[in-house]
């Protein structure tokens, strides 16, 4: 097992920083030996806050090529904006890295498949950061699923309900490092960002262990909310009040599974609303937990609208959770970007496989380019492909009763699973 | 305008017979000349009603066909299964009878379509008595959409979600009595019961009035629940837990529209569940109101998971339930049954359309048949037919920022709209 990890940063900007931030400040067996971004600033940024936690500078370059190149480098992180994300993680792999990738999608099948190819041909992993795979209540829900308490899975919901324009895609307009998802909603339209929900729910259903998704069907509301925004908080006369956007309000996402269940996805980011939320939903036979309301009922409770979370939390608590307040750790949302990162630098030490693993990865990435194919087609279903080639069917299940059970499961509680 | 209205009463199981006491015991101008059931004991239960409540002794008869014959009769209640109900209200139109029927769907299109032909051909209205459209809150919200206050309406979601099993499906089994969705569960695979999500949406989208329905894509996740119930509630080794139920668990229905909006249905009814909701959710580019919650969100305010319900009611009450409330009127539901069957008689009194009108039914009886369809398609997308033959382009829309508004509007406030 490595002592130390060196890894390679590619992308400051926004968020890229942030996640560094908090998967380094607390590990103190992670080195940052070199960081990139083509734009300067984010990349000063990027070395100043490694300075500020008491780090070695770092090597600053503004091409990617120069970090796949150096041989200390255990580790990747792309961090930039989807466009070119996947082939970089690709070069990465094929440059032997272990590859960490933002959330994200892909923008074509082919791209996904190239993934698992190259994957399969270095054996190199690549991982997804889903970092809502490590929410507290996520994992909770996680280990109620295993604990067997709902019965037999049925039937999930998601979304990723999020009022982004005034939040992300109409700030910094000025700026160079503008967000790049603008770009995204004015062309295309489609479910952009269903990792934060299905990333969770996909473990739960053990999809490319024992289940996979069959069809995928999506649905586009017509497209409003943008446009209404540029007109009342950017101006009626300014260039952004003047697009079409392609994008649709709200994007409903269907997809059926080898097993029989069904999944419910909503995207929503360009209309008011109340709150934030990723609408976790899991129904069994036997059982329901909600995250909104905080609601577990099983068979036979008395029908109730109030939360019982708190007693839901010290009875299924997922251990790993357990484990990282004990630390005392902190770190961005709620410890998520803590412990993705970390299960990622754990993979990275032991030479194992990540536990949000390359034929997970693809799945994620593909979501987008089908249900942009879906909803061109009026919501014609289309067919996910089996990016394991069969696999799937032999491959361990994260849900089978016991707390760490995936195939690449490691000793300590790192591992989501 | 008519003094007096004559009804005969089909039909009088169940609901039935609370319909008929919740529509009869408040209304002086309303008189059950006849009642017919070919189930004894319910026939009597409800000629026990009518004389508890002091009206006349009613003509009884198991033939449905001798009050379609009386002449003396106005209008008539259908509340008889599934099974036989659309061909029955094509008789009573065809004998001239005003024809009130239970909410339910249709086993095919063609029934759809003859309903709309007989009407077409007789001039006679056909109203299903959709109760929830005459809840206080989705009078609320459809009070909310007419005001404008929500913006331009992009998105709805509804529901119906109960836990039927012990309430309703395995109830009575001994009986001949015993609840008529059972069969429909054990042989059909679909969107049994839209009416009471997709009827108040509806209303608020304009549908047949200015929009209509385009496609319908539905989605089933495998059955489990009657079975799993059947084996823990009746036995293992009881005939129920040996069947293997078509219906599947959770049903997600999407619906796009002609004015680019997308309706998100779900049936779910036999998994167990915290609480009973119609999940009423409705978003526009101003704002959301959600029923479950209670939460009006307008944009600007502060983000919130409080409800304001009870400001919202104050500031938006729908003048019906406003004046229902100063009557100190009660009735099953919250004042649903009476406000819908007071709609109708109001209807009948007046010679006029029915608030919810032939067409409104057509659509609603349809979506059965549609989303069995869709299904067994693998959810791929079936166009709704337009039953209005293209009307729907003209006539009044419902919201129009005035209180009443539908073209059938009538002066007092029993008209919905």
């Amino acid at each position: 097992m490595k002592e130390k990890v060196k890894i390679g940063y590619i992308g400051l900007g926004r968020r890229g920083s942030s996640v560094m931030e908090t998967s380094i400040r607390y590990m103190d067996d992670v080195e940052v030996v070199a960081i990139c971004d083509t734009y300067l600033p984010a990349m000063e940024k990027g070395k100043n806050l490694l300075l500020e936690m008491g780090k070695p500078e770092p090597i600053m370059t503004t091409d990617y090529k120069e970090i796949l190149a150096m041989e200390e480098i255990d580790a990747v992180f792309i961090m930039i904006g989807w466009s070119g994300r996947v082939e970089m993680a690709i070069e990465s792999m094929k440059a032997g890295k272990y590859t960490a990738i933002e959330v994200g999608c892909a923008y074509n099948i082919g791209q996904c498949y190239d993934l698992i190819r190259t994957h399969e041909e270095t054996g190199v992993p690549v991982m997804m950061l889903e970092n809502s795979c490590y929410s507290r209540k996520d994992m909770l829900t996680l280990n109620l699923v295993k604990s067997g308490i709902l019965g037999e899975i049925v039937h999930c919901d998601g979304g990723y309900h999020h009022y982004l324009p005034g939040v992300d895609l109409f700030t910094d307009l000025e700026d160079e490092y503008k967000h790049y998802r603008l770009t995204d909603y004015i062309n295309r339209n489609c479910e952009q960002y269903p990792t934060h929900d299905l990333g969770p729910i996909s473990k739960l259903l053990n999809i490319n262990r024992g289940n996979r998704m069959l069809t995928l069907s999506s649905f586009a509301s017509k497209s409003r909310g943008l446009k209404e925004y540029a007109k009342t908080h950017i101006g009626e006369d300014s260039e952004y009040a003047k697009i079409d956007y392609k994008q649709g309000d709200i994007i409903t996402t269907i997809i059926t599974c080898a097993n029989g269940e069904t999944i419910h996805l909503c995207l929503d980011t360009t209309l008011p609303r109340a709150f934030y939320s990723r609408n976790l939903n899991v129904r069994g036979t036997k059982g329901m937990f909600t995250e909104d309301t905080g609601i577990l009922y099983l068979e036979g409770m008395e029908e109730s609208k109030e939360s019982n979370l708190d007693e839901t939390y010290e009875k299924y608590e997922h251990p790993l959770h357990k484990e990282y307040q004990s630390l005392g750790t902190q770190g961005g949302h709620g410890g998520n970007d803590y412990l993705v990162a970390r299960a990622f630098i754990e993979s990275v030490k032991r030479g194992t496989n990540t536990p949000i693993d390359p034929y997970d990865t693809a799945m994620l990435l593909a979501i987008a380019p089908l249900s942009e194919a879906s909803i061109a087609q009026g919501g014609a279903p289309v067919s996910v492909p089996d990016f394991t080639n069969g696999k799937w069917m032999n491959r361990e299940p994260v849900v089978k009763g016991k707390y760490c059970l995936n195939e690449i499961c490691i000793d300590d509680s790192y591992s989501i699973y």
